[in-house]
Formats: structure tokens, sequence, C-alpha cells
């Protein structure tokens, strides 16, 4: 990997860092995904674990553990547990959301079924707790069992909101929460935590993940409708076909005379769309700039996340997650 | 409640004896299955907690922390705790099997859909951890979570398992301590552990609720074939027509001559049923003698139950345990 690839990656240059600890934990995540008695178990795991992403969220973990000084075994059990539990996530979500296609690969619902996706989700899911439950750490089992209950709210709450006209910025903010930010801080979080490091640095820790979450899925939800479907994998407007409710157009929606309220209204709360709608809800869009609101909402929050570790040690780790807060919105650009 | 209730129904009488700590858990669950922000949640949640089962698991628990002295608050959480594992076991459980009915009312499935029922069983999962830890008691998180991954893998396995004819009793018996008997063991020994009894007592609540667990299955794969569907509430033969492999085709299929292997293999694995093949089916198990064998099996594990706490100390409510022991198979006279 050369210097112009890490200085315009940060997520690479802090996995090259990082590279012994990730190894220990892609072998615990590889040993743990194992079953004796059911080997479906380890076939639909090993299809979406092997389906390699950048494993952002364990990388945050061990990150924060080694900026507060940690020399200890256990940031390994915590990254695991981490991916652990969005792996779970995962494979419920494609349940949920019936996709046939996560990372250019078809889901696990598709090759196998519903069932199976449940099911080995849920044991993943209690694979991560004892995880995390061997760490002997209450703290951070704590804030890792209180992430996954506000997880699934997110989730649940995404249910109703996602095509209810009255989803307002908050109830969207709560929902992305839900189920982006809050394992992106318990993630940085628990690094701390399980560090010893003081309750400023923690409180700096869950901070920027919170606000590097937030960052993430507001641009995710933007490149929806702005991103370049080659680099995206997803095809423009994907969110609006599939009637969920995201920044840009609750923005539109907030603004709307009563005529485009009756268009918002017919084509995402009662999901009756028409050839074109697509194209009129990006000239709505256009009309109030919502677009490019969301990106400087984004870009608040990539800032925020940035700022919240500055009081953190000086240390090139430190930088590294700061490169990766602009990162998560230099797609924005 | 009379007198003779409370002899004939051994776990009214245990519910009775334990009621202040029972009205403590069931206060606990719905306060924690509340949430503030998805009113999806309660409404799910509340129809199958209010749907009312018998809440042995609970009561199992608390009936060994008392047994073993116990005097401080937690045993309350633990009950939550396995009441809310049981609850989102059956959700799922209901998503996998495409139930409609459960305990004589539609299921969650069936009233909303099958995303609330993944989601806030995700939902109630979580909420179980942060009970558990709650009690700051590392020995409790680990059963605990050691058990929600057996259970978890013991779906899974049921799900290849059911229908390959390749399945013996002692495969079977895994899917049974998987799908039922880890929770009942579980919820017996946190009892133990929570109350501080020494290693050979808490072995013993382990092996109680073990034994029971697996008394009760058995004894209710053998009702789904030979018991009254107007007490049972399901239909005699359901899981021969769902195609699940239980015990008493289990030991036909180990005896059957090569004709009645074809049998088998037509309407179990291939799924070919036809008018009559329960028929047919009933009377193969008749041949071998196998719903007699079930039984006796069923008996086994219930003796076994008994023995197990006989160790225990000599109290109202050991010999309640002892009776719910025999009253699961007491079904089957």
């Amino acid at each position: 990997m050369g210097l112009d690839t890490i200085t315009s990656k940060p997520h690479e240059a802090l996995a090259e860092l990082l590279a012994d600890d990730m190894s220990a934990v892609n072998g615990l995540i590889e040993d743990r995904m194992a079953s004796e008695h059911a080997p479906r178990i380890p076939e639909v795991t090993a299809h979406l674990v092997g389906a390699g992403g950048k494993r952002l969220r364990p990388m945050l973990t061990l990150a924060a553990a080694r900026l507060c000084g940690y020399e200890g075994p256990f940031h390994i059990h915590l990254a695991a547990t981490v991916e652990f539990i969005h792996t779970a996530t995962l494979l419920h979500d494609d349940v949920v959301d019936e996709s046939a296609q996560r990372r250019g690969r078809p889901t696990a619902n598709l090759l196998w079924d519903n069932k199976s996706s449940v099911l080995v989700g849920d044991y993943l899911f209690s694979r991560s707790f004892q995880l995390m439950t061997e760490t002997g750490n209450i703290d951070v089992l704590r804030i890792l069992s209180n992430a996954s209950a506000t997880i699934a709210e997110g989730e649940v709450l995404q249910l109703t909101a996602a095509t209810d006209l009255k989803t307002t910025e908050g109830i969207y903010l709560q929902v992305v929460r839900g189920k982006t930010a809050a394992l992106f801080s318990a993630a940085t979080e628990v690094g701390g935590v399980i560090a010893g490091a003081d309750a400023d640095n923690v409180q700096a820790l869950f901070d920027y993940g919170d606000a590097l979450g937030i960052a993430f899925q507001i641009a995710d939800d933007l490149l929806d409708y702005q991103g370049d479907s080659a680099q995206t994998g997803k095809n423009v407007g994907d969110d609006f076909r599939e009637r969920k409710l995201t920044l840009p157009v609750i923005k539109a929606v907030a603004q709307a005379t009563d005529e485009e309220r009756a268009f918002w209204i017919r084509t995402i709360e009662k999901g009756r769309q028409e050839e074109g709608d697509l194209d009129h809800a990006m000239a709505l869009m256009d009309k109030y700039g919502t677009l490019a609101a969301t990106r400087d909402d984004a870009l608040d929050w990539a800032a925020k996340a940035k700022s919240a570790i500055s009081r953190l040690p000086d240390h090139e780790i430190r930088a590294l997650l700061g490169g990766i807060a602009d990162y998560v919105v230099a797609r924005l650009n």
C-alpha cells in the first residue's frame, strides 16, 4: 500500500497501524462464528464475514483502546463483540428490508432463507454477549447491552417513522442514532473504558463515535440521491422507491406547498409511485436546496467528531480518527 | 384457589408461595418492555406477555434462589431476564415456523408483520442482557449468555435436522437441550448462583432444570400424536404434517423395513404427503410401540429431575419442584 493511498484513505492507514490487533480480532471472529453442532451457522456467517466490509467498527474499538494506552488483551474481545453485533444486525436488516444484495453479493436470506438469517443472527448476538462477558468488566457490559437495546429500538422506530410524513428532523436523528451511531459510539466508548481512561476522555470518545456515526449515515442517505451508482453500488433514488423518508426529503416536506405535500403523501405515505416521480422529487429537493443543506449537516457532524477528540492525547491514532471523520464526508464533494 | 387445585397443580401452588416475588417480576417486565420512542414495541410485547403463559421459567429462578436462602433483590432481575429471553425466542420462532396461532391467539407476525416480530424480539433480547448486567454478577452473565447461544444453536440445528431421516435420538436430544432445556437449566442454575449456593447444589439445580426441560419437550412432542386436541389446543399430527421429526417417529424410523423407510422418506424428507398418511404413520408407531417408549423416556427424565434435587434442603419449595417434574409428564397418563 503506497503512501498516497494511506494519506487519502485514513481507515486503511489505521488498519495498517493496528494490523496485529486486527489479525487477532479476525482470528477470534473465525473461532467464535463456528458451531460444532449446526454447520449452517458457519456457512451463513462465512458468507457475510467473508464479504469483507471495512471492519470500521471493530477498528474504532482497537484505536480507542490503544489511544488510551491499553496494553491488556480484552480490546480484541470487544472489537469482535462489536463486529458480531453489527453482523447480526445486518442479517436481520436484510430480512426486514427483504434485500437481495449486500456489498455486491446475494444476501443470506436469498441464498439460504429468512429462517436461517433470523436464527444465525440470534446466534451471533448471543456470541457477542459471551465475548463481552469474558472481559469481566461490568461497565463495558452495561455500555454494549444499552447500545444493543438502542439499536433495536431505532430499527423498530424506523419501521413506523420511515413512511410517516410527520417524521421530523428530530425523529430522523433519533432513528440514525439508534440504527447507526449507537454502535459507533459504544465501539469507541468501550475502547476507552477497558483502557481505564478518565471520565472526560471516555465522554470524548463517545461523542466522537456518536458524531461520526451520524455523519456517516447522513452521508449515506445523501449519496442515495446524488451518488455515483458505479461507486456506491446502489441505484439513485432507492430510498425514494422504497418509501424511506431520509433527511433530504424531510427537509423538502417541511417546506412543501399544499400541492407538493400531496405529492409526498401519494409517493411516500401511500406508495403510489408513477413514472417521473423520482425526477419530480429531485426537482423539489433542488428547489429548496435540501441536498446542499443535508451535506452541510453531514459536514457539521464530521467537524463535531473531530473536535470531540481534541482533548485526547496528541497521537498518530488521534490524527487518523480525525482523518476518518473527514473521509466519511469527503465522498460528498 | 382451592386446596384441591393446589395439590393437583404444583406450579400454581408454587406461584402462590412466590406471589410477592412474581408480582415484582411482572412489574419489572411491564417497566422494561416499554419504549419511550417506539410505541410498536409495547404493543407487540403486551400482546404476547398479556397472553399469559404460566411463567414457569421465571418461577423456576425465583424458586431456586429462595430454596438456597437468597434474600437479595436480584433474583427478580434474573427471573425477568429469563422471561424476556423466552419471549424473544417465541417471537422469532413464530416467524421461522410461519405460525398463525400461539396460546390460542393470533401470533404477532400475523397481527403486525414479520419485521416487527424480528426487531421487537431483538429488542427484548437486548433488554434481557441489560437486566442481567444490572445484577453485576459475572457468573450469571456467563451462564445466561451461554444459554442464549445454546438456544440459537439448537434452533439452527433443528432447521436442518427436522426433516433429515439421519437424525438420531442423540441429535434429537441435542436439539431439545438447545431449544428447550438450556433455558430451564439456566433458569434454575442462576437462581442458585445468585444465592451463593455451593458448587454441588448449583450443579443439582442445573441438572434438575436440564432434565425437567427435556421431559417437558418430549411430553410435548408425544402429545402432538396422542394428545386430546381440546386440551392441548393443537391438532393431532401437526408435527407430521409440518415434517418435524420428533422422538416417536425417530424411534419408528430406526426400526423401519425398507418399505416403511420409503414411506418416511416420501412423507418427511420429501414432504409429499397424501390422504391417509398420518393414519399409516400412527400405525407404524403403534407397530413398534414408539409412543409407549417415548412416554417411558419422558417419565425417566422426570424421575431424573426429581432425583437431582434430592440433595437440596428439605423445604416446601423442593417438594413443589418435584411435583412440577411429575406434573409435566402426568399429562401423558
